[in-house]
């Protein structure tokens, strides 16, 4: 078990991949982001992005998934009060495969038994560009209660 | 159609309601937020939760599928660079009803023919409780090439 007193700023975990169909993009966007180049492949094609993109709700909800298995499950996890800075940056297409990297870059004590790890998440695609990153925040554990 | 020109700072949108089942939290996060104290009724009991709750992605979700119905798709719509301040203010529990709010708070020309809309999203429970918010950022299209 991960406790808050085994983070470190400067920590780097590799999250990961994750390989998004175009069932699963249109799946998600219908029932969250049914805007047309998301759900309708004619009206994708015509638009900027030239293609069915994934919602960027769904490419976050993926780098958690990714940070779920590789990282929370495995810790002392209490919630997160949030994210700052989360940035689409280029758009994710079906078959791409994501891959999920996050760094620690501030830990600080919260309230007794709980600190806050603050982190940059990233997400790259399977040529190496970045498509999402965001600045994390979340409660864990103390092995100690201090 | 709701073009750039059209929003205005200060402007006030009701997204609506959203009544989230427990199966649908359950489903959300199975597949993209796996922690205990969402999928596991009886690990969520013993947790600071005290029952299931929602993921906050999931939650985020929600909110973007009211904004989808009540504006994006009445808009000229571009995409999202990202967002900001993003905050899991209270837990989203089973049959909570889900109400959205938007209040744009700066519009600015980007580039060509696209303006950046600048807004607040909310959501609140049925006792009027602030459960979400963040700052979002919109491209719109110009109705007018400038």
């Amino acid at each position: 078990m991960i406790y808050y007193e085994d983070m470190e700023v400067g920590s780097v975990y590799e999250l990961g991949n994750y390989t998004v169909t175009e069932e699963e993009i249109l799946e998600f966007a219908r029932k969250y982001d049914p805007q047309p180049f998301h759900i309708d492949e004619e009206a994708a094609r015509d638009s900027m992005f030239g293609g069915i993109i994934a919602s960027g709700w769904h490419t976050a909800s993926i780098c958690m998934r990714l940070y779920v298995d590789a990282i929370l499950n495995k810790a002392a996890s209490m919630g997160s009060p949030g994210v700052d800075q989360l940035r689409w940056k280029r758009p994710v297409r079906p078959g791409d495969t994501l891959s999920g990297h996050f760094r620690i870059t501030e830990c600080k004590p919260f309230r007794k038994g709980i600190g806050i790890v603050k982190g940059m998440a990233e997400l790259r695609n399977q040529e190496g560009k970045l498509v999402m990153n965001f600045l994390g925040n979340g409660m864990f554990g103390m092995r100690e209660e201090k």
